[in-house]
């Protein structure tokens, strides 16, 4: 019985893992289509948000399920009530993705994305997809000690806050020539990028909330 | 023993309320600072958002609590896994609210706002308001049916998105005269008042749910 139990528990944490897979494919496709104008490609990232969702609701599902018949006490009610709520955190970033796969498409055939901020943008993807992928690795090995991401996390973090700033810099700097639009969409750009990060760190203290039982000092969210 | 449980669920119940009551006073005065550039103001909003923090945080305790002490099933148990939901819900909001408030800080003593767009604010924040203390009706009463919230809840997301496509109808009207910054400043604010409310509608819905069971068909947050 307790055995089933915390097979049960693994499977809800191996939902996750494939939630943060999910995200991650879906921000470095949605970035991939954002700056290749790709119709089809950002079709594909907004189609396959339903996934996500639905994985989420199956751990909500579930998580409800062992709630109601095993009656958990200490770590194992502190773990389902948090993996509801990396699970929501999850479900969102999946939603920022497809955000910026709607941008794509709703600038298409046009670039959302000036050429001067190309690889600000592609690093921003690849910060976000780095940072998911490493909170993958923290509720699939729960060892915060060892594991080479609990700091990194913040380092990505920091990382993806200078990508932000320089953002904003070369938005601002006299003369930008692309128009109020391309600034809106860079400007709503960056802010997805930025929120997705901070979910993906939220995760991963999350875990570490779990695994240490003490709460990371938490900066407020942007 | 039931009834004493029942009344610490109306207390988490009484806790929520609180919250929408808070998150609603961050973000009149949020708006108020956007529009009047009071710096006093905005760093008011900005200090009272650990009030809102500190009750989310007093309700996830109980909530855990309560689950432990009581392992509830069914509708109790629902209440509270919802909840726990709704408070961070609520507590986004007052992020929201403080963003807002942050943004006044900024630009001071300029105002963020071009006048131009002063109405559009002003009712973006009326409407943020509304929302907010219709959906702690709906949490305090617990009355789906008879309650004149629910339906209005999803008009006033309506309003919401109205006045978002209005404020982007601005700003991309040529020629917009008040340059970039102001351009990156009114995508954002409009951006947090269109979130504050979809939060809102979120807490709704979750309110609606347990009452009816049902689910309400939700459309894609933005």
């Amino acid at each position: 019985m307790r055995e089933q139990f915390h097979e049960e528990l693994a499977g809800l944490s191996d939902q996750m893992v494939e939630m943060t897979r999910l995200v991650g494919s879906a921000v470095a496709r949605a970035t991939r289509a954002l700056l290749d104008a790709d119709l089809d490609l950002a079709e594909s990232v907004i189609a396959a948000d339903e996934r996500i969702d639905a994985v989420q609701g199956a751990i909500e599902e579930k998580s409800l399920e062992l709630l109601a018949r095993q009656a958990p006490v200490a770590t194992d009610l502190r773990s389902i009530v948090t993996g509801l709520r990396m699970s929501a955190d999850l479900e969102r970033m999946g939603d920022l993705a497809r955000h910026v796969a709607k941008l794509a498409r709703l600038r298409y055939p046009q670039r959302a994305v000036p050429d001067e901020l190309t690889s600000t943008i592609v690093e921003m993807g690849q910060v976000a997809e780095r940072i998911v992928a490493k909170a993958g690795t923290v509720i699939a090995t729960r060892d915060i000690a060892t594991a080479p991401t609990a700091l990194e996390l913040e380092t990505d973090d920091d990382a993806m806050d200078r990508l932000h700033r320089e953002l904003f810099r070369v938005l601002l700097a006299r003369p930008w020539t692309h128009g109020i639009e391309a600034a809106v969409d860079v400007t709503l750009c960056g802010r997805y990028y930025e929120r997705f990060a901070d979910h993906a760190v939220s995760v991963a203290r999350r875990v570490a909330y779990l695994v240490t039982g003490e709460r990371t000092p938490t900066p407020k969210p942007s």
